[in-house]
C-alpha cells in the first residue's frame, strides 16, 4: 500500500488562519516537504512551523529562482522523486503551499509528476486575496460584481482591458511591475481606487494607497486590490 | 467599551476547512449571529455546529429570501440592531459567514451598517471556489493565468466576452441559470472543459462534467470551473 500526497495550504500566513484539516495533518505527519527558494528559508515552513512535531522527516526541495526554467524543473523532478520513495514506502508525504495549493501555487509542479501514480488529497487554504480583503476592511466583490484575478506581469495593453471591465480586480506578484501597473490604473483613472498590500497578514504587512507610492518596484508578494 | 464585531468565515462546508481562527472564536463565543433563510436552517451555522459551546447566545437573522428587496435591508437592519445592542453593552459578536466573508458573502450588508461605530476584525475563510478546486482534483490556475469569477446571472454577451479572454474561470451561483451558461460555454466550444459542483465538501456533493447535464437548472450553491 503506497502512501498519500497531502498537498496542503496553509494559509497566507498568520499561523492561525491555517484549516483545522491542515493543522491536524502537519502535527500528525511523519514526512513534510516543501520549497525553499535559493537554500533561504520556505515561508510555508514558518507558517506551520508551531505545528510541526520534532519527529518529523523534512524533505527540503531546494529551489534555484530566477534561472534557467530547465534548472527549476530538475530541482522539481528531484523534489518528486524523494517525496515518491517515500510514498512507495507507504508513508504519507504532507507537501506544505502558502496560500492555496491550486492558486497559483507551486504544489502543481508536484502534482503533475506525482498524483497520477499516488493517491492524492488536496486541502484547500485561505488565499492572500481573501487575506488582503480582510485587512483591508474592504469587501472584496458582491451581488453580481465580476472579479478578475490578474498576474502583474500581464502587459500594459491586456491589463488595461481586464481592469475596464471588472467591478474588482486583484492584481497579483506586483514586485518589479509596479510602475506600468500604477500607469495602467491611472490611464483608467482608478489610481485612488487601488491599494497594495504586501505579505498579508505576516509579520512585515504593509498597506499602502497606490495613489501615494513613489516606488517603481514593491515586494513580489503584493497584492493590489482595486474597486471600480 | 464596546464589544468587538467579529464577521468569521466557516469555509465552504466541511467543518475541519474552517480556519484555527474561525474555530478559537466560535468556540469561546458568548453571543452568535447568522442568517437563517425563510426561517429555515442556516448553512454557516450548522458548519459551525461542532464548535458552537451551549451557552452561547444565538441571534438568528431570519431573512426572506426572493422577495421585495425593501424586506430584505429591513431584516438586516433589525438583525444588525440585535447585533449593536450586545456590542454596546460590552459583548463581542461573531457572525458566520459561509466561505469568505468579504467574497460574495452577506456580511457585508451587516458590515455596512455597523463597522463604522463598532470595532470590526474579519476572518477570512476558504472560499467554495479553492475547496472546488481541491475536490476536482484540478488547479484552479497557475503561472501567468487570468482567473475571473463570473456571477451566473450575467448575461449572454457578458458571459461569452470575458469567458473568451480568460484561462480559468469559475462561474457562481449557477442555479436556474445553468441553459444559459451551458449554451454560452457551447459557443465557445469550452463545454468539454467545464465541470459542475454543487455543495463542495458538505454531503450533498456533486460533480458533473457540463457536457453531460441534461438539466435546465442546478443548485442554487453550484460552481462551474472552466480551464480554457
Amino acid at each position: 500500500m503506497s502512501g498519500i500526497l497531502y498537498g496542503v495550504g496553509v494559509g497566507p500566513g498568520d499561523p492561525e488562519l491555517m484549516t483545522v484539516k491542515a493543522w491536524r495533518l502537519i502535527s500528525t505527519a511523519k514526512v513534510i516537504a516543501y520549497l525553499a527558494a535559493n537554500g533561504g528559508e520556505s515561508t510555508a515552513r514558518s507558517i506551520a512551523a508551531p505545528f510541526i512535531t520534532e519527529g518529523a522527516e523534512e524533505l527540503v526541495i531546494d529551489m534555484p529562482m530566477r534561472v534557467d526554467p530547465d534548472i527549476g524543473q530538475a530541482a522539481y523532478d528531484n523534489g518528486a522523486k524523494s517525496i515518491a520513495a517515500h510514498l512507495s514506502a507507504g508513508t504519507d508525504v504532507v507537501v506544505l503551499c502558502e496560500g492555496d495549493p491550486f492558486f497559483y501555487g507551486s504544489f502543481m509542479y508536484v502534482f503533475e509528476r506525482l498524483a497520477q501514480q499516488f493517491k492524492t488529497v488536496v486541502v484547500p487554504g485561505v488565499t492572500s486575496i481573501s487575506a488582503s480583503a480582510a485587512e483591508l476592511g474592504q469587501p472584496l466583490c458582491s451581488r453580481d460584481d465580476v472579479l478578475k484575478i490578474l498576474p502583474a506581469i500581464l502587459d500594459s495593453g491586456k491589463l488595461r482591458e481586464e481592469l475596464s471591465t471588472a467591478q474588482s480586480a486583484a492584481i497579483i506578484k506586483v514586485g518589479r511591475h509596479f510602475s506600468k501597473v500604477k500607469e495602467v490604473l491611472r490611464s483608467l483613472d482608478l489610481e485612488g481606487r487601488a491599494t497594495a498590500i504586501s505579505h498579508a497578514t505576516q509579520e512585515q504587512q504593509m498597506i499602502q494607497p497606490v495613489a501615494g507610492i513613489a516606488a517603481n518596484a514593491l515586494p513580489y508578494f503584493t497584492t493590489i486590490i482595486v474597486k471600480a
